[in-house]
């Protein structure tokens, strides 16, 4: 990875810890243990590659870097919750999440299902507040892009079809990812846009980047199951294998999966082009979604 | 109860189905489980006070019935997705609910978690669109006004509160369920008094008979829970007193909670004093909470 990158990545999740933690309530009082596992989830070590994402949109649609703030902590309280609950027993049954034992295990069930609830409601408290922008009409639209994003026809739907299983059937692969995982990737830079109230040009550079980065880091995510090894990756791997479920490399094979993940990197390079240099960042973090190993 | 009551009531049943039906996705694609998990969860037979309550608050505000609508059908879908998730079993395990299998029973508990989860996106979805208030301004602050009512200082803190136990304190029960039920039942106020930008005196004599309805609203649940037969009810009952759980009726005992419900509501009707005749419905919908069997 780029030094640069590394660098950039660092501080921007020095930044959104901070705001985060500021966000998040307080552990105090009866509800305390529900406090602690909402931070447990959120402030844990994660790339941080949404709030990252949320910062380079931000940076060239000229969006105030406060505002983004809070697009960022209810995007990745949102994220965190998703973990949470895919994490639970009734779905992945997963232990380990980031090197860590994951919320149901270091708490309990009840204590992991009620912070993902709270977690998404904080997400929603954070952008309809007023100081997320002075305009309500942009914050009511926040509002909307993240709850379509994360609902039915987004990241829960996408998860209930990974769940019901999808067959042998590529397409349908690629229509279950968009939704569990690229929609929320997609709203990474829809709420800058719709702080920005982004022209057309660069709502669909952006989208249509963002479409072709959340497949890739998807195809990046089956690879490290299926080649990467627990200790680096930070949760279990080969997972999918094991549970019968069909992902990008189960159905292609490492190889043509790493051709499909080439073909679909320079497509995602080339929707960039007409914001020529303002997009090196985008470009930087294309590279360390290619290059990560966990 | 009063018949006018429960025409009323029947006639709110009626109107908020076939809104909430038009609002929840439709059963298609390979996600359709989830559709018909919500459905399940949303569209079963309640008693639909909070939508009752609803309008009720609102045509004392003279809010437009169509807006009324959109913000009933959030309240529900918040309503539903916490019993649909407070029934789990790593929450209070129940079979039942509403006299039908619960949502875990009748799909599984994946799916019930999903479902919840989509419905509280749904509910944000649908106070953040532009049909239900032409204001952004107060689209966003319903949200707002929803989001901290069901989140970890609301609905969400009330739960943690009633798993991790309250000890023989009478008062820390009184304030797990003012968090637990009664927030989301002074949201029912509080959305309509948004969208009306009601006055300081309005705002005061809803929000203190919402408080105290509340109230009674739990204990008749503690009196039925402890009295009353499950095939009345509709859920299991006497669970709370199994499950070693205090409520206002195991702390009291059942003489003094009903002498303590009698206070309550005579303190509720006072607080409906400056609203004059407009109230009537109010009235009518405390008689309904103190009369019911189920």
């Amino acid at each position: 990875m780029n030094s640069d990158t590394a660098r950039r990545l660092s501080a921007v999740a020095t930044r959104i810890d901070s705001a985060l933690s500021a966000l998040l309530p307080p552990v105090v009082g009866p509800e305390a243990r529900l406090a602690e596992a909402m931070r447990y989830a959120v402030l844990g070590p994660g790339k941080r590659l949404r709030p990252f994402l949320v910062y380079q949109a931000g940076e060239i649609l000229e969006v105030e870097a406060e505002r983004l703030d809070r697009a960022a902590c209810a995007l990745e309280c949102i994220h965190a919750y998703s973990l949470v609950h895919d994490d639970l027993p009734c779905m992945d049954d997963d232990d380990l999440r980031r090197g860590r034992p994951t919320v149901h295990r270091a708490f309990d069930e009840a204590t992991a299902v009620l912070a993902g609830d709270a977690l998404q409601a904080l997400a929603f408290e954070i952008l309809a507040a007023p100081e997320t922008h002075p305009d309500g009409r942009v914050r009511a639209d926040l509002v909307s892009a993240l709850a379509r994003a994360s609902g039915a026809r987004g990241m829960c739907g996408g998860q209930m079809i990974d769940l019901s299983g999808v067959g042998e059937d590529l397409g349908a692969v690629a229509r279950m990812q968009r939704l569990k995982t690229g929609a929320l990737i997609s709203a990474t830079f829809e709420l800058p846009l719709v702080m920005a109230r982004a022209g057309d040009a660069e709502r669909h550079a952006l989208l249509a980047f963002a479409h072709d980065l959340g497949l890739a880091y998807q195809i990046v995510d089956d690879l490290l199951d299926a080649e990467g090894e627990t200790g680096v990756v930070g949760k279990a791997t080969g997972k999918d294998a094991a549970r019968g479920k069909v992902n990008f490399v189960t159905l292609l094979g490492v190889d043509d999966a790493r051709a499909r993940l080439d073909v679909i990197a320079d497509q995602a390079r080339t929707h960039l082009d007409p914001l020529g240099e303002r997009a090196v960042g985008l470009r930087a973090c294309l590279d360390f979604v290619l290059d990560r190993r966990s």
